[in-house]
């Protein structure tokens, strides 16, 4: 609701200011200060005529609170800059400084950067620094991206729908795209850009062709102009036939020269639309899509050709390694590395192959892809979900920054220190191509992401593309200060509840390694009893392997042997379910029932202990929030209150259902302590919601 | 974008006061001043408890100037107002009066009514007198409404695609309901109040049986709870076959006991959560829904056994009468009157029969249907359609208003003076029962419909179905005081550009009667050439009928003789095309190219004229929008500046893709001065947009 009318704003805001601690927020703003509707202070010089650094200082002067000295935004090879001496080296090539400096001979507050962006960047550290209650005093930020290409991926359709998309309908209006640009592009690019992001992927990797086609090439560009003054280039997912589908060949065929002709053709034409386009994103032989493999033609092969098309204009390709066949009966884990690990060293230089943090498909919690570490010779993208496909959609509170951190954080097992951040920032390899991607989280609702906390996931993904290193509780801190305020109590309350709450979803939807325990299709709800789908490997009843005697995948020599495509020190660790974690037990090993865990008790008590730790965090998680509902303002307090009410809900029937059914199989009674489900397994198993969101028919 | 930081909102205060001529607007709050984030003013007194009432003070606390004389906000019946001797009969069930009276001894301002309701609709009547320029020093306001159910019809689907939507996905997020309630339900429901709304049917007349089921029975019980405060009642779309799909009854037919108990039973369990559910809309043997016919009962068999079953909480049926058979090759003009003609008086007495406002489907124009006056024995809704499926999706300025009273202002002919809008209001046929229902062009964009001027539509549909007789340029008048302020400049404009806005879409897509010449299923753009439908009343040949000699629908004696269906005094007038009006010419008559209009021009050159015509208006819109820049916020006035240009690329569009195919059918040249299409007639036929909005698969 806008806050006034044009008539009487003077009394409108008198009227504000003596309500201002009930100050409605709807979540519009994000994680950031006010945006271009407020009225700028004065106090902040900008050097130079770069539109970028105008939004620099904009931002600055909308939100820096009054300072004691000047601010000054430039960049670094600024005339007035030159007595500094700032080695424009050191800053990176997107990084910024911003630290106290003579300048013109005043002492001012100096933001710069290498480039206009990094400026920008610059801009966004400040506030961020300042809004988490750090000072001026003697404040020296500085910082460069550690990956060069970080992306967010938008499975968004044509028509609106995002696949997997839960708070609302595609940000892109494509219908009146390009003649009206929605004030809200802007604001997307500028929450990105406070975050680091630098690239936007627009359309589905299960792609229409028609997203290359002239008109949506104008629309592309439309956006493109939008996004550029943020630092964010626009880049399309390509559907790989369509040379067919638009060009009327006959083949697409990577080694038809018509085909690579088409390619480049269409390339070209994209390129005088939008000069900075980043490039293509390719699904490519997976689910359905058509690629290279369709003509007996490798991977290498499809990406190697596109990534030719689009070479002359310093473009790239991301090609997907998230492969599985339906005539392939090797476990489904094991199928990207089979398939990609021989092709290492085969790509183009402009060629990155983009790996899903697991090797299955963004579960609560899966072992890092064995992918990592094992194609030096290639850079690898690391593609993590940001929307909560399994993890309760938009309402369940699930804080993604420690999975990303724990895949981040493994080490691979090749050489002594290397981590999956290593692999992916380049580091591991020498490699100056290197990038993060993240399926977007991100609609038309009004608070964006369906969601307070579901921002906080867009957040962190932004955060750790720029820096891997950095500490997801950390990040959760700075993200609640900026989004709650300073209060200390709210920011350690709700820094607390995130920190424990991608754990409790691993807890009461799949604990102990288990994984793809979903339902049908939408992926909502348990269903572990799933056995009927075409495909086997779409089934839960193929990930759990759950029988009388025991549960689990066996990935250990006796069984699919997916332990092997690991680096010798972790493949060794994993063979033994006594040296593999318990949180990816069952991933790896086929157990007994009755298999002793650490603390002495069976595998069954345990797993039943972490369903109910599951719910119980839940209950507490909603209680914590209930103490914060007079220092939170009601619109957002009402909503995260609501979603947990349906978290605490559906974490008893996870919980309920999951238990039911495991009793069913193993004729086992529950622990003492333990309740009852409340429905018998026919319950739960008639449950159906033919209206979830984010599936696409 | 929120406006204030929670920390400092005197400051943002004092920076936006300044600036307060370029507040952005996104469109949000409509046609009304602020909502509840705004602190409220005193002055104002409201006598009683009523939830209800208090909303009604504190939209005049929060939106009403300063005035010399305190307000009260009361009840007719309330004690402080008895000496006053209101006449609670004259205010009328739901009417309100607003006058300077003496209460408990004191000069106030009283807003008052017979229900609390009609306060609420006296609170904002007055605010619509004051934003319009009114003053306070002889007012004296007095109003009830003309009709009983003011009725929006949304054709939301439960998976949030809105059918014909065109500004976003349903305002009902049916996934997160009963649990949370979007604040924006409220806002919603205080909009339609504003403007007399008294129901809403939630779900597509298209519906799925699933609405009918305890959780969506549920969801809809917390949108009712929300509404009821506003006055609005919650009705639901009742798929025939649901004893079938969720009964697992084998029939659905309304003679069998069965079916009857099972729609009793599902009636008491929808009014044990809702119990002021308002009642059913049926779509029945219709495009593909299931209805009595299937088993050989009428449409009255079917309509009364739904009555009985809502009849015991006094809720009602809507049954509608759009029908056309694919099996009956009558003229699917004449089809709906052939059907429910005859069943006139076999109507329970809580069944109305709803009527689409012509006989073919939301045409630009089209006469009024012919059962408006044919059954005076049966109450029947006038259904209008708010969403501009036939006029140019959201993106066209077209106001409706003049379509709306054409309408309303025909005279039926029966009786001297009966016009459709006194067969609406029952006063023709002494019916208590009557009402009015538009089709919404709601959705979940920021500003609602999808345009600032679209909002212009759901305005005039709620004031006239409260009040038929209103004019449709004083409701324009009105709703852009309050919209745009008190700008005569601006209003003045923009009442202009509206006011000739729908005729111009006449003139363009179909001028002299011609209709339902749009591209198939998407009705976006144009397509008179189609013929390859597998239902011949499907392609736009069949309502054009034109051939190398002439063009037009013949329904006089001679063709399917459509015309019998009115009173003898429009059958004769329609019969002869010198009597029938220019604007309706070739739907009642099959002329020749050369036939010779009133101003001596061929019936050729006159139709190409009405096309040049329709484009050169478009023209003059824009250019008048444009002289309103300095006066309208940039966000409001960007985006329809930018619609305007879309329409006028689209106008020609449609003027020279229809005038390249009537060429190509007769062969004549174009009049001298009008220009060529710019391309050749395949080239428009060419065009496809398989994403076009409002179109579920």
């Amino acid at each position: 609701m806008k806050l006034f009318t044009l008539q009487n704003p003077l009394w409108a805001c008198a009227a504000l200011v003596l309500a201002s601690p009930a100050v409605a927020d709807d979540g519009y703003r994000l994680w950031l200060g006010e945006g271009a509707t407020t009225q700028a202070r004065s106090g902040v010089e900008v050097r130079g005529e770069s539109e970028t650094l105008r939004l620099a200082a904009d931002e600055l002067r909308r939100n820096l609170p009054a300072l004691s000295v000047p601010v000054v935004v430039a960049r670094a090879d600024d005339a007035a800059l030159a007595g500094l001496r700032l080695d424009a080296r050191s800053l990176g090539s997107e990084g910024y400084a911003v630290r106290r400096a003579q300048v013109a001979g005043r002492e001012v507050l100096l933001v710069t950067g290498s480039v206009d962006v990094g400026v920008l960047y610059g801009a966004f550290a400040l506030l961020r620094h300042i809004n988490s209650g750090g000072d001026i005093a003697n404040i020296d930020l500085a910082s460069s991206p550690q990956t060069k290409l970080r992306i967010l991926n938008h499975w968004d359709n044509l028509d609106g729908v995002v696949e997997r998309g839960y708070s609302g309908q595609s940000l892109w209006d494509w219908w009146v795209l390009p003649d009206f640009k929605d004030p809200r592009y802007a604001d997307y690019a500028r929450a990105n850009a406070s975050i680091g992001i630098n690239g936007t992927v627009l359309n589905n990797v299960n792609a229409k062709a028609d997203s290359l086609t002239a008109p949506y090439i104008a629309k592309a560009a439309a956006l493109a102009d939008v996004f550029r003054l943020y630092g964010i280039r626009v880049y399309l997912s390509a559907r790989f036939s369509a040379p067919i589908e638009l060009g009327g060949l006959k083949t697409a065929d990577p080694r038809d020269p018509a085909v690579a002709a088409w390619w480049k053709a269409k390339a070209d034409e994209i390129y005088r639309a939008i000069p900075d386009f980043g490039g293509f994103l390719v699904k490519a032989n997976s689910e359905g899509q058509p690629g290279p493999r369709d003509y007996g033609a490798s991977h290498a092969d499809g990406a190697n050709m596109l990534a030719a098309a689009v070479k002359p204009h310093n473009g790239i390709v991301m090609w997907r390694a998230f492969v599985y066949a339906d005539t392939d009966p090797e476990d489904r884990a094991k199928q990207a590395y089979t398939e990609f690990k021989p092709l290492d060293g085969s790509f183009a230089d402009n060629v990155l192959v983009q790996v899903k943090n697991g090797a299955i498909d963004f579960q609560p919690r899966e072992p890092f892809h064995p992918l990592f570490g094992a194609m030096p010779r290639t850079p690898l993208i690391a593609e993590f979900q940001i929307t909560k496909e399994y993890l309760g959609f938009a309402t369940h509170l699930a804080y993604l920054g420690p999975l990303f951190e724990e895949v981040l954080d493994a080490q691979t097992g090749v050489r002594r220190g290397e981590t999956v951040a290593s692999v992916v920032t380049g580091k591991a390899d020498g490699h100056s191509l290197s990038g993060m991607a993240g399926v977007a989280n991100i609609g038309r609702d009004r608070d964006w992401s369906g969601g307070t906390f579901n921002q906080a996931n867009w957040y962190v993904f932004g955060r750790m593309a720029w820096d891997p290193s950095l500490s997801s509780e950390a990040i959760a801190r700075e993200w609640a200060a900026q989004t709650f305020g300073n209060d200390p109590v709210v920011i350690d309350t709700v820094v607390a509840m995130m920190m424990r709450s991608r754990e409790a979803v691993v807890d009461y939807t799949g604990p102990l390694g288990l994984a793809h325990l979903f339902a049908t299709g939408h992926h909502y709800g348990p269903g572990p009893w799933v056995s009927d789908l075409a495909r086997p490997e779409w089934n839960p009843v193929y990930y759990h392997r759950a029988d009388r005697q025991g549960i689990g995948f066996d990935r250990t020599r006796t069984g699919s042997n997916a332990v092997a495509q690991y680096a010798p020190v972790l493949a060794r660790r994993y063979a033994d379910p006594k040296t593999t974690p318990p949180e990816e037990l069952l991933w790896f090993h086929h157990l007994p029932w009755d298999y002793k865990m650490p603390a002495g008790n069976t595998l069954w008590e345990e797993m039943v202990r972490r369903y109910d730790r599951g719910v119980a965090e839940v209950d507490s998680m909603r209680s914590q929030w209930a103490t914060l509902r007079p220092r939170i303002d009601a619109e957002r307090w009402t909503k995260t209150d609501a979603f947990l009410g349906v978290q605490q809900r559906e974490a008893r029937w996870w919980r309920d259902a999951s238990l039911a059914y495991w009793m069913s199989i193993n004729g086992l009674p529950l622990p003492n302590g333990s309740a009852a489900p409340q429905h018998d397994l026919e319950w739960y198993r008639q449950q159906s919601f033919p209206f979830a969101p984010g599936n696409p028919k």
